[in-house]
């Protein structure tokens, strides 16, 4: 079942992303890449729905919620839907969480400036349309749940995929979209039971 | 001091509207106009910030954020910046509460052609352009929250300019815009001590 790259269709989905010492997701490494980093923990569950907002024991949790697309349009949305994976595959056993947060300056621009500096000059949607369905991808929205990050992005990918994914998000990090970003941090996580 | 429209800068404000026996809003009436209502209740109380979550002892509670503007163009903001009042204002003795949650259709379409309906076919922006600075306005979104309302419309004026009002909500329902409107409840209320 193909998951959609910025959501679409149904009502928003809470997902809550809580670190500590229980989730069937081991934790590799977190990185600072802007600014301050998350305390270091074992491992990561993610969960899903109402009713999980606060999972007993977790050393931190990150919540965001899967909602409307905001600046895919129709093309690019046929392209997304075509090409990308859903969560949950056998062979994908490697993830990376990575919550960003963007400026003041980027929240006070207009729908239209956003979108230009997102697609027309940083190419976000192009670039990433390479790399699927190899990267299975989860948007969250955190801004206007009071969240410290604006948006937790999840991806999946087999190992095989390791460089390619370091490319991807290499090129992202170049773009003039990724000057509006003033905090992110990068996890890496293997699923239980894979090397 | 200046409220903006579909809200800009800082950091979204939670905003909690409890209906119940307190509140400095008394509610004059409460209509369905699509789908179910409210229950009936006195009083109304607009409490902003975390931490008001959950009044005590509130019939209902409905809750938005005050977000990043979705659909307004650099010339639209610059219009309604220069027009607009801020909320508060002591002559404003009338208020409304309007409610709306749209339907799945409306959020599985694109940004683009949301905006396209939202203004070049429906003028949302251009008419309520007409009624500033004599309405002022607040938008909330409740969607991503997982409220039942997408929307939580807040507006102020005084009482010369019911009449005007009723023409506005009119021409906003007779759009194509509102045929995605699967629920609406209009609320109207009075500041305590006026007539």
């Amino acid at each position: 079942m193909p998951v959609r790259y910025y959501e679409g269709p149904m009502r928003p989905l809470l997902v809550v992303f809580a670190g500590g010492a229980s989730g069937p997701w081991r934790i590799q490494r977190i990185d600072a890449v802007i600014g301050e980093s998350l305390p270091i923990t074992e491992r990561l569950a993610m969960l899903e729905g109402e009713g999980t907002r606060h999972p007993a024991e977790a050393d931190w949790v990150l919540r965001g919620v899967t909602s409307n697309e905001r600046y895919v349009n129709e093309a690019e949305r046929a392209a997304l839907t075509t090409r990308q994976a859903g969560l949950d595959r056998p062979e994908a056993t490697c993830a990376a969480l990575i919550p960003i947060r963007k400026s003041q300056t980027w929240w006070e621009l207009t729908q239209e400036a956003r979108r230009e500096i997102f697609e027309e000059r940083s190419r976000h949607i192009a670039t990433s349309l390479q790399y699927l369905p190899a990267v299975a991808r989860r948007l969250h929205h955190g801004r206007d749940l009071g969240e410290p990050f604006d948006f937790l992005t999840w991806f999946e990918y087999a190992p095989a995929y390791r460089e390619a994914f370091e490319e991807l998000v290499g090129k992202l990090r170049e773009t003039e979209e990724w000057t509006y970003v003033e905090r992110e941090v990068d996890i890496r996580l293997i699923r239980d039971g894979h090397p």
